[in-house]
């Protein structure tokens, strides 16, 4: 047995922003912590999400025992589907971080049945030589849970995501009685969540939220379009209580928005007042001061439907003078620009925009601050620790914070970046080398609200089925296309002068033909419309999936 | 007299962030209020910066009688240059002001001899029909200026940018009495910073940041790198100051920081304690603990002092493990990846990094907020309201502020836009038409700390030059380059088979080369690198400058 050695490999996550997945192996026994993605940056046009590189997985195949879910966010469960596709193992999470799996499942065809075993805080199971207890936490989504292992080496803590909310709206908190008892009896290794190492002090309690937004139900005079993330059902059920109290009718308005509510609803963490919903297509027959519209977009992605509001292509509804939009999410970085384009084109039509800095806090984070992290880091006092969660700076920092406990126990601190293996034995710990890691970009098909082909390519190489570049000149000012956009490609099978090439041409003039000023001006808009008509006509013809590349020159 | 009318024609900084410009006319009289530039938005490769387009001034030549400066920002005089290209009439700003305008004139070199007229705050001074008076205000910046335009119809107040800052470190109080004094005569427009109008409460002072650099330069057991916006004057001295006190030498690194505290110093804005600078050559040989390195390339700027320190890429400063790096500014919306990215690589490097929201105040706004905008509303009470400076979110914030006044003399708030004209006359205000507005983008040919050519095109037309693309694929985790780099030209002389293009895709191969891995998987950087070896070799070979985009790809 004490030959034997625990070792840790982070397949995403650790370096960089989103697709969280940490796998803890212990002799031949392998268990997954969270199948997450991220969404590309704006470099990667073409593809609609990214999700971690399973090589190490799919060579240890046999050793892969079960994965864990701490809770239903994207970044934490957005890969699944994929995950079980090449390994179809036992999937371990809460009740309703389950459901929010198996809605992502129905969208794909797996070939065989998968495995969701619904677990309890406090519930412990055993898998191979490991005892796994699961314990509950706060966090932005209702149902999180932190991990606590006990290998033959000693107890391995996994946070997932928290905050350490002192007043969770729904009463249950953070089980810090558990997290104790596991320090005093001595814990080999801690990872801990690492999202706001930056941030001084504690991060508000999600309660600071209702005041503020209280305050803009009681000073709205017409209709109230409501955005935050679909998966923060406290934050939901607060606007449907302000909704009831104030006697509003609420709207729900986007297709993720749509799905989790009734998840929630199913699984008893959303209340919904009888008789409060109306359908979209009747917000605007509703006086407006009798309706809250919630409405997804808040990070302002060209095809959301808060987007398409902002610039009146949204079906049902449109943004009036004297109407209230509130933002209550935070924004991602790398998504200012979107966001306050799309805030813009809202004050353009009249809107009063309430959106981060200016009525704090419209939003809190869900992530801890530094004095919640020390905490945490101070209750469990490991021999080891290990900050996940974040880009190398938040890391870094979060390995610094931990300083103070070398006199209470801290051996080491280790700034793992994903791919980086860590090697424990009884001997003490080291960095062991690298295992093969990277990003695998997905391109779905779908596009919100457009139900497609669901057809999943799962594309290493970017450049396997070519790339086809369109350029486009416009006049930022006046929104006039000048000339006929261009179309070059590279290792594609089509000749740039071949009539399908020329087609294409035609397909994009088409398509700024039938876009408004307002969308030509804003890039993020048409490239996206240009890149999903494009796409649609090209894998029509070709069966092919070129990488697409609009390149809008302002003249 | 009585049927001539005002115009109000802002030619830039409206509806945008940057770049401003605003003109006044009255009868065939025009005076503009600045004449700044901004940066371009990723979009826009292959240009260094942009300036407003001055058809409308070009077409009323002969009416425009003098350009005002309020005070020293780019955001401000960034154009002047050009501005004076096209119309060479007086140029009246402060004397420091006015001596930045000069270092950039001095790069430029223009047909006929400029003339650039310094004033004082409290000076008044008359051009045609205009009696105009210069007020102090407090800002970021030292030396900055309000106008107040007296017109046959009315007085006519711009404040420039602001905050009210009630402790300023050079104890020059905002004139808030001389405001107060129009006010109460009655002003007919006012033009008001709205930079800030989406953040609640007051901007903290200018002297809250000295707790904090002082908290910083107590810890610090090593080197201390500090970078601010040069033209921060107070954050230089309190900087220089600090270091006196902690018995540390100061190296000036980087171009416009060592050009901007030169210029501060000649005019007696900036004290420097005697023999406290040291060459930048001689940082690394003296004791860590007894040096400063105030270090330009607060945004990330790839090919700024900071951002070449953070890749070991800077000819005399490294970044080493213990050393503190301060980033005393704000992040500039949509600079954050390459700023995170930087943080990343001095991070990985063992610094520890202090930066925006992990030790509020690094950085102080030099904008005022709400409560700022609302005493300056509250003085003024003008008839008419414009909001200047800001995106359309941002201006109509301000205007809805000042709803308040209606029952105090406000007969009308205007949300103007870039080129939208403003009339008013004996009969009141309205809006009336629009001028030819754009955006100019200039190729300088000079990148920072590189003394090249100073050949500035003005290419109102992008694709004037042709494009040439560079489709580059780059594996994102090893920072392998796949295959030889391909080029794609459209609109460009040469033939994509040409030697000369062929040599090319070898210019592109050589720069990959002889990167580091780390600034491979650095997009930003990578970009800029490629772009100005090619800019270099093709404008060397042909003479034409068309657009040059690297396209990365990951795979």
């Amino acid at each position: 047995m004490t030959d034997k050695k625990i070792q840790l490999i982070p397949l995403g996550g650790l370096g960089e922003f989103g697709m969280n997945m940490m796998c803890l192996r212990y002799g031949d026994d392998i268990v997954v912590i969270d199948s997450g993605m991220m969404f590309p940056e704006a470099e990667l046009l073409g593809v609609d999400f990214v999700t971690p590189d399973l090589t190490y997985l799919k060579e240890n195949r046999a050793c892969v025992r079960a994965l864990l879910l701490t809770h239903g966010h994207e970044d934490h469960i957005g890969s699944v589907a994929f995950f079980l596709g090449e390994l179809n193992v036992p999937v371990y999470g809460t009740a309703f971080t389950l459901a929010l799996v198996e809605r992502r499942l129905d969208e794909y065809e797996l070939d065989e049945e998968v495995d969701l075993r619904p677990i309890k805080p406090k519930q412990i199971i055993e898998i191979g030589p490991f005892k796994i207890e699961f314990i509950h936490v706060t966090h932005s989504i209702v149902s999180a849970v932190a991990v606590a292992i006990t290998t033959p080496l000693g107890v391995v803590i996994h946070t997932g995501d928290f905050k350490v909310d002192p007043t969770p709206t729904d009463n249950e908190l953070f089980d810090l009685h558990t997290l104790a008892e596991y320090g005093k009896r001595g814990v080999l290794l801690l990872m801990s969540d690492s999202t706001n190492s930056d941030r001084a002090g504690y991060s508000d309690s999600e309660r600071a939220v209702r005041p503020r937004l209280e305050d803009a139900f009681n000073r709205a005079e017409r209709r109230l379009l409501v955005s935050c993330f679909s998966s923060s059902i406290h934050r939901l059920q607060l606007i449907l209580d302000l909704s009831q109290d104030f006697g509003r009718k609420v709207a729900i308005v986007g297709r993720s928005m749509t799905a989790v509510t009734e998840i929630a609803h199913n699984h008893g963490f959303l209340q919904i007042p009888d008789g409060i919903l109306i359908r979209p297509q009747d917000v605007m027959d509703t006086p407006p001061n009798k309706v809250t519209v919630l409405i997804s977009g808040t990070q302002g992605e060209p095809m959301s439907a808060l987007s398409r509001v902002s610039v009146d292509n949204h079906k049902n509804i449109t943004a009036e003078k004297g109407d209230t939009v509130i933002l209550s999410a935070r924004i991602i970085p790398g998504n200012e620009k979107p966001i306050f384009r799309m805030i813009d084109h809202l004050s353009r039509r009249g809107a009063d925009v309430l959106y981060g800095a200016m009525n704090p806090p419209l939003h809190v984070s869900g992530h801890g601050s530094i004095e919640e992290l020390r905490l945490v880091l101070n209750l469990v006092r490991p021999r080891y620790f290990v900050p996940v969660h974040g880009e190398y700076r938040q890391l870094a920092k979060h390995a610094r914070l931990a300083e103070h406990l070398r006199n209470l126990g801290l051996e080491e601190s280790f700034v793992l970046e994903t791919g980086d293996r860590l090697e424990i034995d009884n001997r003490g710990a080291r960095k062991a080398g690298r295992v093969t890691v990277g990003r695998v970009c997905i391109d779905s098909g779908v596009i919100d609200e457009v139900v497609g082909d669901t057809v999943i390519r799962d594309r290493r190489h970017l450049s396997e089925d070519g790339i086809v570049l369109t350029i486009i000149a416009i006049n930022k000012h006046t929104g006039k296309v000048e000339g006929t956009p261009e179309i070059v490609s590279r290792g594609f099978a089509s000749d740039e002068k071949s009539e399908m090439m020329q087609a294409a041409r035609l397909i994009v003039a088409k398509t700024l033909e039938n876009s408004s000023v307002e969308e030509k001006t804003d890039w993020g808009v048409m490239k996206e419309k240009v890149r999903s008509d494009l796409k649609r006509y090209i894998s029509k013809q070709t069966q092919r999936r070129p990488l697409i590349m609009p390149v809008i020159m302002e003249i």
